[in-house]
């Protein structure tokens, strides 16, 4: 019987810490990005864990023939480190010696290693499992990873505890005919189109929660701003005295998520060449209102009284960041019948919700808003629709057994990134993306 | 058109401030969650968002009479805090008035407001949206987000980047019949049973990944230790030397989420009664020894060569317990014929993987191992096994463009849970679980 311990020795030096090493012989692990022949010496760019280190071959000093590493090989490497002026980092590190761990059987059927990928959305996803190799595509996922974190943080600082609720479910929360449907055990299943109706009962429970996971719409739109799966990051808060609570919740949310990129993240954003958006306040303007200034601004005609079209987006954008510089813009009072059963409505005029949208550069990227929490008042409203209660059954337990005034929202994750990014395509912000056409990789 | 700033002001005082707050009148929010009615007064419980709240109700100073507020009732309740030697707290809070925000509409069917639930799995399971309300039901999903935290802060700074990867698949990743298939735009998808596939493509790309999320499995077993919708801890590492390092790295994790929990969790490691497990040194014994060991010292037969029986894992608990003092066991070297494809296998004895699980209490916790990281080496294995390469083309896509030798597990968070709390049933450690049998709530 041997027995494991949990004394984690570091083996070889961290590439963020080779400026401490100037002078000295140290080995690294790492992929062999980039080798760039230069007249009597080579440069082999080490791709490593975050960030690439800028090696030099030559036959000077190495021990080995160049040809004995290929690009995408995966190295342990024993090099010098020498004080540098012309690096960007003040050092490189000249290579000594090689261990090949492993070496590609073929070339890349696509260049990875360019500044950019200079290829078709479609090549890219096509040959994601290698494309996400390139420095800025992964920079993408990195930056998405500190989104997250920044939201944890903060949310966790507010009092919301994280839940993980089911995404197997037997009744779609948002209604329509954009749900999944599964065998399970001879009955029928659905995947989760939102955690809307858990996220509610754990407000039962511990007053704020929230969640970050996959949800799922069989949407066939096939456009740039539609996946089929994505991440949501939902919210939900207990004791609000309006929809007004959670908006500005989101502001702050969003407000923390930036800094702590700022933070943490500064590599990524360099990199990416990021413009961060400034939050301080956040303008919000009621849906008609919105419609009608749009209507008014651009000489167009309102042809959709209940929903915005894409372009109509656009130009709210555009119009709101002319008026007040800001990229974000809040449109609340959403007529009643786009909106799902649970939402409340506006006292003095049902026929608008007590919710909004959140549009950033353009992009819807949040729904919210508050939800009935009065069982009679819930009730009613599903049998004005046509719904049958008894489906609901255990969802009704909340409201029949006490619920405070809440509210909550759902942000894409991929769609915030996307615009953050500021991408022509929310694909580019999904590490494997899923559309009407696509279930692989 | 409004302004909505991100400047968050607190409502009312924090129910863990009170004590600061004793000789003044405050104002708070909660739930009613028990009034034990005593002669001539009354204790009021009010649940908030961790802990409770002890108030005393007395026609004495309140101005409002008792009837108008019942359990589960949602109150912003105004008080005076009152230092009492023989509360808990060293002070309680006579109710003065207050503001009942809703009321129930239905006394609860079944008790959620004594010390445990006393009721069958099956009731407690059935009206999950308030059996959570129950203060011990909710601390162990607390303890869970605790667990999550410790493993995200571990992970993380040990330079794991945390990934998203897709749960709608178009191939499982551990083989078999055990996978739900859905229609998906007229094809067939799967629901992912891990994140397997991805996560080795992501070590190509960051060399360390995690992922805490759902996966699916859809077995048929109606046991008390399977979930057919849970929660994976997954993590994949590159440039391992061996299997043992995964084994070191999760002693680590382990030990890490144990002294988060110790700092962050004491109320609900108290409030549970937690036993928590020593962890300096886990024992790690080769599966044939483990079986021979058990057929010895409990004078078993052996029939089953290649798995444990349930029993047979719950007696080697015993006995490692005995002679080690551990409630953790690796048991390494599975054979291959049980494990994955993509399972590495000892070059000394191919009949064996370089692999291993980790049983606690008794209980299979995690599967983890060596990936077979060469080409040629993943193609034999596919082919020998009859399985055709060309169905998992983008997966080979990593082996053929060079990997390093990487490695990773695979760990069941409610049956981590649900050992550390020492229950009879994993379900215990599901929000809402999901099984043969059920989908609902």
């Amino acid at each position: 019987m041997n027995k494991i311990n949990g004394n984690l020795k570091q083996r070889f030096v961290q590439p963020e810490e080779l400026y401490s090493f100037i002078g000295k012989v140290v080995t690294l692990q790492g992929s062999v990005y980039k080798i760039r022949l230069m007249s009597g010496f080579a440069f082999v760019i080490l791709r490593t864990k975050r960030s690439m280190v800028q090696c030099i071959y030559s036959q000077e000093f190495a021990c080995f023939p160049l040809e004995n590493i290929k690009e995408e090989a995966c190295l342990i490497l024993t090099g010098e480190v020498v004080a540098e002026e012309r690096s960007k980092t003040g050092y490189e590190l000249r290579m000594l010696d090689v261990e090949v761990l492993s070496s590609p059987v073929e070339e890349s059927p696509v260049v990875i290693n360019n500044k950019c990928m200079e290829t078709s959305l479609e090549t890219l996803l096509d040959f994601r499992p290698i494309t996400l190799r390139n420095e800025k595509e992964r920079a993408i996922f990195k930056l998405q990873e500190g989104i997250c974190r920044g939201i944890r943080q903060f949310l966790t600082a507010q009092q919301f505890t994280e839940i993980h609720s089911p995404k197997l479910v037997y009744a779609g929360a948002e209604g329509g005919a954009n749900i999944f449907k599964l065998d399970y055990f001879g009955g029928e299943a659905f995947l989760a189109q939102s955690p809307q109706f858990y996220k509610q009962m754990m407000v039962g429970v511990y007053e704020r929660v929230f969640e970050i996971a996959p949800v799922y719409r069989a949407e066939k739109h096939d456009t740039s701003r539609h996946l089929n799966e994505y991440i949501s990051v939902d919210f939900e808060m207990g004791y609000i005295e309006g929809f007004e609570d959670i908006m500005q919740m989101e502001t702050k949310l969003l407000f923390e998520i930036l800094e702590f990129l700022k933070t943490e993240y500064t590599f990524e954003l360099k990199l990416l060449n990021v413009k961060l958006p400034a939050i301080t306040e956040i303008p919000a303007i009621a849906f008609t209102e919105a419609k009608q200034l749009i209507a008014q601004e651009y000489n167009r005609a309102i042809t959709d009284l209940e929903d915005f079209e894409p372009e109509e987006e656009k130009l709210l954008y555009e119009l709101i960041k002319k008026k007040t510089g800001s990229e974000f813009v809040f449109v609340t009072h959403y007529p009643s019948k786009k909106r799902p059963f649970y939402a409340m409505e506006d006292q003095e005029n049902p026929d608008v919700t007590l919710s909004f949208d959140l549009l950033f550069r353009g992009l819807e990227i949040t729904t919210g808003g508050q939800r009935i929490h009065n069982y009679e008042e819930q009730l009613n409203k599903m049998k004005r629709r046509g719904m049958n209660p008894e489906a609901f059954e255990s969802y009704l337990m909340i409201h029949k057994h006490g619920m405070p005034p809440h509210g909550g929202l759902g942000l894409g994750l991929e769609r915030f990134t996307s615009r953050l990014l500021e991408q022509t395509n929310v694909r580019y912000s999904s590490l494997f993306p899923r559309d009407m056409k696509r279930l692989v990789p």
